[in-house]
């Protein structure tokens, strides 16, 4: 870490910040330029907190932290490209996974058709909803328990992998049995004693990013679940909140390589809730390919004007299979693959 | 609701929507402009994801809801502004009030000193964080139920009434006997659950602004306390996220005269959040004064430099004590009140 | 234009807002609902600022705008995409235009091996700043008539067409016989007199997408060079300034989708200006592709650490001509070409 | 300047950064932690573009600029807060200065008339936009010179110092003999051959943000300015672009006292641009005189609802007339002053 002094600064000044540092077994080296009196900070670790300690004593102008504040989530701690597997499907490898779905179980028809046709047309995962969480709370929040097990039936009938969504710690229990990966929704991505919750669950999590989280949030949030000592951490981009109206939110799709550059954790997209209209599911979709993705997650439902929720950003069936071959034909542009049979665009 | 369809929609896409709209039980007026067909939707209370059914209909280019989507929190319901009284204090009448207290309790000297220096200066609520949300897993996350009880004390020895953030739903009955308001953090400001278990805790809630929540978002977050029948509930904007980085957040001050135009809540501005920087919170708390809020939130610890948590935006006792009377004389320039005396103002 | 009323708003604040709208001549259609009543504006055109003049009549609500803004830019007015022919090269058809080139023309040398380097990679137009907008007054601020005369050397020497920016009325006439194409820049994209003196000049015009402009303010700022008759008009998104700091803008990939559902104008991605950091280009040039693009602009200088501007957005020759197959690879993956021969890829 | 080389940066690639350092007549200073190699660049004055420059480099993990960028615009420069005398008006001292007027003039006696409003009301300066930047080419564009001619007789009528827009270099000769101050509009603030010659031309110049200009880059394009010699700049803060949509800007009122600590010059607030909407000009209005601004800029109109454009932000006389007294009330309250006497606040 570094100080940086006000050109102003007094020796007291200085002399106080030194004190500090060496006060928590820390190490500090002076440079004085022409303008400004630096200070480097050295030690293992630095407290987390450390820059905030500091900018906060007389003279001093800036402060900058060197190393990152994220650490199992980085390339440093793990060297490889982190793996997850869920029953046959391997993520974070070559093949891209598709998660689709629709937004919320509604009712056994509607999911176990939706997962039948999503099978069909070359998903390896299922995602459904029994808990949402509703921006208002006159709107339709999920089936709960009865969510729950229809989507075992789901599984069941097609053996499609589960993913789902958990909104609160005491619910991480009741959740666990039906589902394989834990989702943890952008509203909550910073709801910090549900991220220990999953992290001791002892199953994977996907972590969408919040809305207006920064990056680097993104991966110290993922921190707080690889602290409890599960690595199996999917991050999800599904858009950030900007100025645009066009859509629902922006897709930072430039998080892709980002990510990747920072971390090791496999990084999917979500064009659904980026887009917010189905028109726009297929070029982002494409795009987060392009971009590196390890993975789509997109809403499906078999009459999205009739969906309880989200319905102008869920494909129906038909668009869904027509999707799949072009995201085929983007991985395999990228030295990806998608292990889509030609039988399975049978629709 | 209106729904605009396309210049191109067919007469057939036309009755789909009317179908639709009629098979919910609600009216459909028809009128046909030159280039477009204009659906009016008439009829109560419209589903609160109509928009959202009606958008993905063929031939519909947008669709405008004409009345707002929350209820409980606007003037239609509550015709006089909300009035809170916690202890001695009445927040939303003309006094304006001023909570104050460190960041994190983190000893009990600490938190006792501060308690009698903020109200020897003037304020009326004490602030401390027992249960701290941090953005990384390596930060000091407050004392917990050792927390509480120094605040207890603190209580008993100033008779301030508190207020403490709590994070999750399972916590909500342990905080409550220790609290005089719950505060639910920016973080936690769409975590559905523990709004709406705060809502049935029968004491005030104060809910902050998230970095990313528009107003109106955070109206109906408001609402989801209100409808377990907790009427008492204020809002308080602390930043939002914008591009801008000489400060922590961008003070949205706007908020403040919005918020008392769309609704009867109290409305408070922290501007230790918002600017992170001890240096401007000065210029912001009497911003949001002159704005017209009901109410501060200021972050003061007896020794910022040596905090364990938001020390660089914390203001030491003598700070808070030399502003409390700037607050009284830009509250009186507004027509509001700030209950210190000539003697409170002695350090 | 629906103009909805407040729910309390008077018989004589309706009729106010009907005779305004009367003296205008346009009509006027009252529909009262149970809780608002609604005024529908009919009339062809409306004037552009009515909504504005309208919602500070008392007793107003909302104003809703139906018909769009804009008309020369949208599929209504020229149902055909746009083609634009520069040389040999057609812009908005089925292959992928690329243009490449250095942030500045620095000297006679490196612009001219730079011109035959990405001839050779395969890229059908040049680019390079003869007078460059610098943030800071003390930058490296172009060669000004002496870049253009390289540029025409260039021209002459590779056959590329050349396309450079121009930042002031004044300029537009000096500039003209050594372009093809006029760059208008992002921080010039609203103004309003330069657009009109290019929209004057009879030539191609590519405009950028400012820093925070909606992509409806975009498209008005395209009808500005249209209505000069002018209908060569190329969009070209380069990345939005929003919260995360890990890229130097966002790039909002899903502009693509949406420009071209809107508009027929061609609309091209600049992944240089929207990563600001050479390891991310390639990742966002290839989601522009997938998104659907129809063309790149990349910065590519032969020693980015030595460029006078933008060397960290720089690619080096060699890593141009290694991102060309693969965007050919994915622009074939999505229906469309890039016409670069396999020698093409011999550097 | 400090360069940190990554964790793994080899001996080769650090002397390539030293060797480059010092090709430019720079000193680099090298510090080896134990993660971290740390190159600290010591010289007068740092090309201003180093940064970049140096980022481009192999191994280079990050570049941190130590010295602000601007330099005429700090208190370093100048030691004393500027202080601009318009006529009987003094910009920058104790008194706050109120601009009001129309956004356009419209005709003589539109303007006239309320130029003896505001004068009665007690503004010192007027304000109308001869010169309109429109989103819309089909909106009203202003009356142009003979707008100027209008402006110059309300002058000779109430003695009311003048400031309007101009919109291009080619228009400053021209309006330099109506106008007392220049005003560079948002749209136009990173006009830098604009701001190089209103730079040039001898009188006070009102620098507008960016609608998502970082304060950096503010101050930056006020450096443009004075590099030409007049150090007469004010700058205005009228709203940033964000996701709020409950207002037209957001108002960034930290900006007052962030520019206040980085500069010497006068900094006003446009409580009507950033809000949008009438109601809430007083509450913001009122907030930047508390957060310390030195003047305010307000649109005035005898009728806002026939007001060719901007009329849903403008008060009418009786408004205005109003608002003087409390805008007085706070600047007292935080001990500046107001010219009013008790017979201005007589309408």
């Amino acid at each position: 870490m570094i100080i940086v002094m006000n050109p102003g600064a007094s020796r007291e000044e200085v002399n106080d910040v030194v004190a500090r540092i060496r006060s928590l077994s820390l190490d500090a080296h002076l440079s004085e330029g022409e303008e400004h009196t630096i200070i480097g900070v050295v030690g293992v670790p630095l407290p987390p907190t450390l820059d905030e300690m500091m900018e906060v004593f007389p003279g001093v102008e800036r402060v900058v932290r060197i190393t990152s504040k994220f650490k199992l989530t980085s390339w440093d701690f793990h060297p490889q490209k982190t793996k997850i597997r869920v029953g046959a499907t391997t993520i974070g490898g070559d093949a891209i996974t598709v998660i689709a779905g629709p937004c919320s179980v509604e009712s056994e028809e509607q999911t176990l058709t939706t997962a039948h046709a999503v099978l069909q047309a070359g998903a390896t995962l299922f995602r459904g909803g029994a808990y949402k969480p509703r921006t208002s709370p006159y709107e339709f929040r999920g089936l709960g328990q009865r969510g729950l097990e229809i989507l075992a039936l789901a599984r069941e009938e097609t053996g499609l992998g589960i993913i789902t969504e958990v909104m609160t710690p005491a619910d991480v229990a009741t959740v666990r049995p039906y589902t394989d990966i834990f989702q943890i929704g952008a509203r909550n991505a910073q709801n910090y004693l549900l991220l220990e919750e999953v992290g001791k669950a002892g199953k994977p999590v996907m972590l969408k990013r919040g809305l207006s989280m920064l990056i680097e949030e993104w991966l110290l949030a993922a921190e707080y679940v690889m602290a409890q000592g599960n690595s199996e951490v999917i991050l999800c981009e599904r858009g950030i909140r900007t100025f645009e109206v066009q859509t629902r939110n922006t897709l930072d799709v430039s998080a892709v390589p980002v990510v990747q550059k920072l971390s090791h954790l496999p990084i999917f997209v979500d064009p659904s809730h980026a887009a917010g209209k189905r028109a726009y599911i297929e070029a982002l979709a494409l795009a987060g390919v392009a971009a590196g993705c390890d993975g789509l997650m997109i809403e499906v439902h078999p009459a999205p004007d009739h969906a309880l929720s989200d319905g102008a950003q869920s494909l129906n069936f038909t668009e869904f299979a027509e999707l799949m071959p072009k995201v085929k034909a983007v991985a395999e542009a990228v030295g990806r693959t998608l292990p889509v049979g030609d039988e399975a665009m049978v629709v």
